[in-house]
């Protein structure tokens, strides 16, 4: 009796389902510390100390009213003035409270533009491999999803194959940088590019079509590499951002859109994102944690464990043999299947108590990620289980 | 260039948008405590000290990873479990932390259990006066909302009506007790009649019906008057609850879902509401609020202050005249329009600088609701303006 496209989803999510239950099983047999789960982009950093402080004072000088009741649905306006302000002076940028719109993370955020945005069989634009969930996000609005190929070369977006598939119906493309599952940042050159073609297209058909970029690993960008800020690059632009990993709070929902005047539109899809906040059933996103990072905007987590756990993880699989990029940002490993069967590889894998996701969930098969967002320990720890892996592979 | 829905969205809303561009704008000329806004229904009661508790021992003694990172879709196990045990103490069911499903708040539970259940076009049945987000809530899954006409005389639902509207395409039924806007509690002998019709409709019609109680305002239920648990009624009832007003915790977005395993197909049910937690970008309950509202599951908020204001506001308008039922739960009063147009009253009581809003709004036209969550101050110094405008009315 659960609707049609809830029971296909039931049926899909028993493969990640199935994960879960045999991680616990190794995990009774094993022990916890012998099993390696590199599944989940679950920080493994603390918060930084600032949270704890922000949330003592916040209960201690504020009115309990203003501190836990309702607000606009767009969000404290203290809060969106202050994060403004924040990435003027970060990115160069005139944004005000206006153009910030809270969310309950980025997930919510990019649920709040797409309501806003799509008709039915509107088109939206992925470059694979992409997080998976976007696919979920554009069926619920009844969008298609239109998934462009890797360039499993470098992993920058295919922009050549990019151009042939956008039509009168491509409604927004969605980009990720720093990438989740490959860990590259979309390069200055890469944006350029992107932009053209959009610009151009939007002129051939009329349209406009509005980039969407998802953002939660941006201050995740290691050796000092800039994300480049994409409201310079291209008009109709339209930011999704988290603090769910640059502040380690993913359980606590909280992120925003930045919706900028320039974008076509603009004032009607800022007054629609308040909306469809309020409709999806979000009604605005927790109040307490919207007030804390306010003060925490300049907080940072420890990045260097995350770097740590890099060098220790691409180092001994490249030593070993396997063959992947170096990731310059987020905590995730994207790595070929020396089998080239990810599926295959990853069921190996649990042998060595190793928990490793599939490249076929981000559209990318024959290749596995690997979230490093783990002790630096479980790496070490995880090494030799990769070396006997790739071996038995070689072997066959 | 947004989506047809939501262009109609930001058309329909402008009415509640220049309500509040009108309470901002009688403020600036009249000063705050002069202005009677009566629109929103946001706790003025502050939260128990249990929560400020809660919170510090939770940050003081808890791990940082466990409080804020992620957890099952579904909410943390030790919160379910906690949950569980209360309400079958409370009302003698028995239920697991399987039957729990943490959301945010109760809009969001209502958005999981609708996207799990409904096809395009399934119709899901409310009774008038209702909380007229549902409309929104259903048309989110392309469901058609069928409104049983009042019963003005009672404000129960209008059972003999009800009847003749359930179809085959009936998937489900909201009822709302203490209701939003009316304030009544449904009866057990109400309770009893609809289970008795909808038994016999699936009987009938051979399908299952499902009752969707929404339930964020149990607690506040004046004169210790039941509130009927509606799963000892009826097998296919799920419940959606939230903590915003037992708690006043509106702007943390916390509440859950009970789907008792006597429901039909209720593990499929379950399992389609954790995915679809994910999938609508909910992704899990805010952490924090999960810890809190386990620690302070037998916390109360002073519920005494709004019975005050109940008392007052209701004696204050009967003995001018207006025409009302007393409300027994909730912080609603639903009043009869003197001059018979919700919309022309509502606009007149402007002048008083009386903002309530027209029963319009909750598919119920000559009625106005007045939202007493507020200053007993503020009651007492409207009261003269809701005396002068039923003259007004009365003398043209």
């Amino acid at each position: 009796m659960i609707s049609k496209q809830m029971q296909t989803q039931v049926q899909n999510s028993s493969v990640i389902r199935a994960m879960f239950e045999e991680g616990k099983r190794l995990s009774a047999i094993y022990g916890e510390e012998n099993v390696y789960d590199f599944s989940l982009g679950n920080p493994s950093v603390d918060p930084p100390g600032e949270v704890k402080t922000a949330i003592f004072d916040i209960l201690n000088n504020e009115g309990k009213g203003s501190v836990h009741g309702y607000m606009n649905n767009s969000g404290h306006e203290t809060v969106r003035d202050a994060i403004a302000h924040s990435i003027n002076a970060r990115f160069n940028t005139s944004f005000s409270q206006n153009n910030i719109i809270m969310t309950v993370g980025a997930a919510g955020g990019l649920n709040v533009i797409l309501k806003t945005l799509l008709d039915p069989q509107d088109e939206v634009i992925v470059f694979a491999p992409f997080f998976g969930e976007y696919k979920n996000y554009v069926s619920n609005y009844n969008g298609n999803l239109i998934v462009i190929p890797a360039d499993t070369a470098s992993f920058q977006p295919n922009l050549e194959l990019f151009k042939d598939k956008i039509t009168a119906r491509t409604k927004a493309v969605i980009i990720n940088s720093p990438n989740n599952p490959t860990g590259v940042i979309y390069s200055e050159a890469t944006i350029k590019y992107l932009a053209e073609i959009l610009n151009h297209k939007q002129n051939e058909f009329g349209t406009n079509i509005y980039i969407i970029s998802d953002e939660p690993y941006r201050e995740l960008a290691y050796d000092n590499i800039e994300v480049p800020y994409l409201t310079h690059y291209y008009e109709n632009t339209i930011i999704g951002y988290s603090f769910s990993k640059s502040l380690s709070l993913p359980g606590e929902r909280i992120g925003y859109l930045v919706i900028p005047d320039q974008v076509a539109d603009g004032e009607d899809i800022i007054a629609a994102a308040n909306i469809a906040t309020r409709i999806l059933g979000y009604v605005n996103a927790p109040s307490l944690f919207q007030l804390v990072i306010a003060r925490c905007l300049d907080a940072k987590v420890d990045i260097e464990a995350y770097n740590r756990n890099r060098e220790l993880l691409y180092n001994g699989l490249k030593s070993y043999g396997y063959d992947c990029i170096k990731p310059e940002g987020a905590f995730y490993l994207f790595v070929k299947a020396p089998n080239n069967d990810d599926v295959a590889f990853c069921n190996l894998a649990k042998q060595e108590n190793i928990l490793v996701v599939p490249g076929s969930a981000f559209g990318c098969a024959g290749y596995f990620r690997i979230a490093y967002c783990v002790s630096y320990e479980t790496i070490k720890n995880s090494l030799p289980g990769f070396k006997a892996l790739i071996e038995e592979v070689n072997i066959k």
